[in-house]
């Protein structure tokens, strides 16, 4: 059986139905799962002179409504959108795309979804709407009651979680800590088992240049990085570190490691999204259930152009459908650790 | 005319006297300059195996003594290396290449060379050698007298000077002034003129995460940075930002512009060691004289094996006959400016 997806449309006046639309019309989305569009019907229909292969979507009355065979049902939880002004910041298109997102949570919560895959929605959308939240991650692991959760990027062989994520690098330095560290690579080991790597290879990168040069640079790696990276070796992950930052994700890039652990937001996006052309995605790691997202924004600029590309959809939707099927997480939480 | 380049051996028990045979070997760098090792002939010659077209070596008893026509003069300014120990750490060896620094510096300061490229020492080996400086180009900024200097990588499109170099990360955040911003800008501005940019295309990098959003994580771009790119431009400089880290340099590879500068180590080297294959050049600018190096190190595992390779010196040395040809630096003192 295929694992149901909840996808969320995000922004209708960024380039989220475009995306959805063009997804929706791959064959490899709709071969790894069962999709069910969060978000709204008319919209998804309006894209589809973008995607002439997207197949007939049904507007759901309600989630628990069995979906007629090949046909995408869109269910837009009790909040239509506004019409659409592509490329416009609209309180009510905003105010959809929270709800939407707090209905694939609840869903993915209760079961009923396997995992949730979200497109773009706008910061300052969700703030019109009434939240506070930093973005789309923190909502998520507000609506899931997580404290400790990790963004990181998948694209190809270069993977990364980082031990923090938006806030300024003053801040991101004083949250190197040991027991960051270690519940990082203990959260990306068991996500990359999720993936059926059985041992994976796990690399720490420092926090200073040439990772301090044994203290003559700062002394984080002495004092918490590297005692973090004993203690996951003792616990038999594979890891090691902390590496030359200006070198590790190189290394990653080759093959030498399956994932690193970044110490700051930037550490990891500068090398992934060098390299990824469009299929990076991120994944938010540590909250309970299944959660990947596009890695980039509602492109308000080239929205409604026909020119968006899908290719990080794409890839969102395979990777959570490859961990809903590992059956990962409620192995995870059938042995009573975080995930 | 073409330029006289000193180029400094590097210590004898790293991959030093191999990448200088192999780059004497190429056309491209005995075309572009007549090169002057300071160095221990012996030692070159040793190497010749692993280039055999290296051209005839000649130890030239002082520096004034004009070369034969079609031969390598190798000067050891009176500092004969010890016999070679590849991998070697030895303390008489970096002494020889410490004074081989001296020498090429004392060479290029008095405009006997145009230009000076050095070959990598050990850092270890420097200390032992009576040094305190943190390495290469910090002695050479002490030898020329220099306090404000920036240490850049120029490889392809991927050109990037850095505000600040081997310090902790911590310090590297006090580091980020408006004064060193505009001063890197500046810097930036006449090396490129001095490659014959007319009206080079700088972009800044932000220090926070999206580069702050507004202040929102991190207020450096909107205290510091912005007023320096501000300065910048309202001296005529075409200089841009703050941008979002971990777009900026994927916009510098894909031509958008010229030059980056970076707001610590890391943020420059990961991109630019990450895209850079070989090509990679050491740049110190804001000394008065043109230096330029080899962006690796003595690299102990491999010397005497005969797999190094010699693109970045080649590199180097091709980078620092361009400036050397240019008249950029006697131009910028002309002016009265620093480099």
């Amino acid at each position: 059986m295929k694992p149901l997806l909840a996808i969320t449309m995000g922004d209708v006046n960024g380039i989220g139905p475009e995306i959805l639309a063009k997804a929706l019309a791959n064959p490899i989305v709709t071969q790894c799962c069962r999709p069910l569009i969060i978000g709204d019907a008319a919209h998804l229909e309006a894209a589809r002179g973008f995607a002439p292969a997207l197949p007939e979507v049904w507007a759901a009355p309600a989630v628990a409504e069995p979906a007629p065979a090949h046909v995408i049902p869109v269910w837009d939880a009790g909040v239509p959108a506004p019409p659409a002004k592509p490329g416009t910041l609209d309180a009510a298109a905003g105010r959809a795309a929270v709800a939407w997102v707090e209905a694939a949570v609840d869903l993915a919560m209760k079961g009923t979804a396997a995992g949730m895959v979200t497109c773009p929605l706008n910061k300052e959308g969700i703030h019109r709407a009434g939240y506070t939240c930093a973005g789309h991650t923190d909502l998520i692991a507000q609506l899931t009651g997580t404290l400790e959760y990790r963004m990181s990027l998948f694209a190809g062989a270069m993977r990364v979680v980082h031990i923090s994520s938006h806030c300024s690098l003053r801040e991101a330095i004083e949250l190197v800590t040991a027991e960051r560290v270690v519940e990082s690579v203990r959260i990306a080991a068991r996500a990359l088992r999720g993936l059926g790597v059985a041992l994976p290879r796990i690399a720490v990168a420092g926090l200073n240049p040439h990772a301090g040069e044994s203290g003559a640079f700062g002394d984080e790696e002495v004092t918490s990085i590297g005692p973090a990276v004993e203690a996951c070796r003792a616990e038999g992950i594979d890891c090691s570190g902390p590496y030359p930052p200006d070198t590790v994700f190189r290394q990653l890039r080759d093959g030498a490691f399956d994932l690193v652990v970044a110490l700051y937001h930037d550490q990891g996006h500068i090398p992934v999204k060098l390299i990824a052309m469009d299929e990076g995605v991120n994944v938010t790691l540590g909250i309970p259930i299944i959660r990947t997202s596009v890695d980039h924004g509602t492109a308000y600029d080239i929205a409604g152009a026909g020119v968006a590309r899908e290719h990080s959809l794409v890839a969102a939707i395979t990777l959570a459908a490859q961990w809903a099927k590992s059956g990962w997480l409620q192995r995870s939480f059938a042995k009573g650790s975080a995930v």
